[in-house]
């Protein structure tokens, strides 16, 4: 028999491929099923209510030479860096620019491999149009208003966790901050020292064990939904913190795109479990409490950035007959 | 200036590319340098005592095209397991065999491509020779006995982590259980349903966020502590669980030897740091509170699988003239 070290991770299925519903039947109790709820048996209960459509003005599209990234962007926690973003793309300024950076266990960065050059008139920075060159840190918001479905585990790094719209939170109390975590496949604003130094030209997402150290520290303004794989196995850079000094190493980058300005028919209909709904409530106990017959010691813990949030293909409507 | 999103992280120094003592230097404060202490101004302080030598019989070199990854095995956690690999390695049973799987955010595995094949007499498994077939699940230990620096955060999974003997570790208690966890670079055995049906000769190793729900539930027997940009960055499979469908997308494993059977002059003297020693206590808390200038709001907290442990090639003796 194939030995499986582990149980089928949820994982691949969200962020690295797209697949339908039917992929978590790999999941599934034997005949002796135990009582307690798996991921999959809570997953074949999920009905159509519980995804929601990413909105075509919140997402953009990476395009590489080996496929599409899909990011959602969150200007409920950014709305300026967004902003910034937004103008940046709808300007075409990522296109033809490059993946610059790769650091193994860390991030990998995108921009313009010029951007140092001011005074190389050969190979001038390129422009970045209406777009600001400073943007104000969003480092966290007020937790008041967010939906917030927490938690219930203690976490090393904040006082609580959770999920708001889709994304991974940490809030310091009800009524005071609240704020994205630097979780595999978060997409954040690189910045210098100043703290409104980062204005989206340069991008990075995180590929590696969470660095939750950066919390509040650097702006989170989005998360990958696929193509995730595209970027985590980028060769890493041989330079300092990952960056590539033989510019044939690195990966250019056709275009980035507003998905609203992208054909629809060309536009990929990615749907997102809704972090507030009770199918995705029932989810994280499922994951705390792995009862497939494989897991000997269940953990009846789970900590923010292990917790897997569906995603799917949003399924195509059968005209009757 | 180019934007660093993140100031350095050592992580890539540990484990992606050991490089000397002289790479934390791009970590050093600047002139207005904080009275806290920084990561780098700790690792200035080390002496050549708080570095230990890899032992060499307890050392795997797994030879791939790109190049090799450098391996610790964990006696003190898994020596049923160690021993079953150690003979499976002697016998040269990995050399030749392939990587089979890669599964995003969380496993690269290895092994015998034909392991399921007891049926195909064109294409059968490779024997195991004098391994055993079956090895028990070594899933935790008695804490007692163990050296164990502890971290004093919170964890969502273990009611105390720290590390121990160079590796990440939970403990229930002090006189309780003791485990190994599954961090980032930890290399494990792949098992099927049965406890003992993991005998290492299919080994798999965590490439994304730590999925911390496999902690005594699998048996962990190492660490990689160079070269794991070279499992991390493996193509990811496009078969369920990230298996490899098309054969020719395999990378092949030239081989996996002792350090100790390899000729003096071709190992690697890599070093690491003594996680018992005061330095790498001191390095815990410049990591938990990170007092260089670029962070705004430094966590003070520390979670035990983004904690780095240093590695170093030992440096060489000059004679004197």
């Amino acid at each position: 028999m194939r030995r499986h070290p582990i149980r089928q991770s949820l994982l691949a299925i969200i962020i690295a491929s797209l697949v339908s519903g039917s992929a978590f039947a790999a999941d599934e109790a034997k005949p002796d099923k135990p009582a307690a709820p798996t991921m999959a048996s809570v997953m074949d209960t999920a009905k159509d209510s519980d995804w929601r459509d990413l909105d075509p003005d919140n997402t953009l599209y990476m395009d590489l030479p080996g496929g599409r990234v899909v990011i959602e962007l969150a200007p409920q926690f950014a709305p300026l860096g967004v902003d910034n973003i937004r103008t940046l793309v709808k300007e075409g300024y990522f296109d033809g620019l490059a993946i610059i950076r790769s650091q193994d266990n860390y991030v990998v960065q995108w921009g313009d491999p010029n951007a140092d050059n001011a005074a190389d008139s050969e190979n001038p920075p390129k422009s970045i149009g209406k777009a600001k060159e400073k943007v104000a840190g969003e480092y966290f918001r007020k937790a008041e208003g967010l939906p917030f479905t927490a938690l219930p585990d203690p976490d090393s790094y904040a006082a609580q966790t959770g999920f708001s719209g889709g994304f991974p939170v940490g809030r310091d109390g009800a009524d005071g901050r609240a704020w994205l975590t630097h979780c595999y496949g978060m997409v954040g604003v690189a910045r210098g020292m100043e703290p409104d130094s980062g204005n989206g030209a340069q991008l990075y997402v995180i590929i590696g064990h969470a660095p939750r150290h950066l919390d509040r520290n650097v702006t989170l303004v989005g998360e990958v939904w696929s193509g995730m794989e595209l970027l985590s196995t980028m060769p890493r850079g041989k330079g300092q913190l990952g960056f590539y000094e033989d510019p044939s190493r690195r990966t250019s980058i056709a275009s980035i795109k507003l998905a609203s300005d992208v054909p629809e028919d060309q536009r990929q209909p990615i749907q997102i479990m809704k972090t507030d709904s009770d199918t995705f409530k029932q989810l994280i106990q499922a994951r705390r409490h792995r009862a497939e017959d494989w897991f000997l010691d269940p953990a009846d813990h789970l900590s923010v950035c292990n917790m897997i949030i569906p995603s799917r293909l949003k399924p195509v409507e059968t005209p009757a007959e």
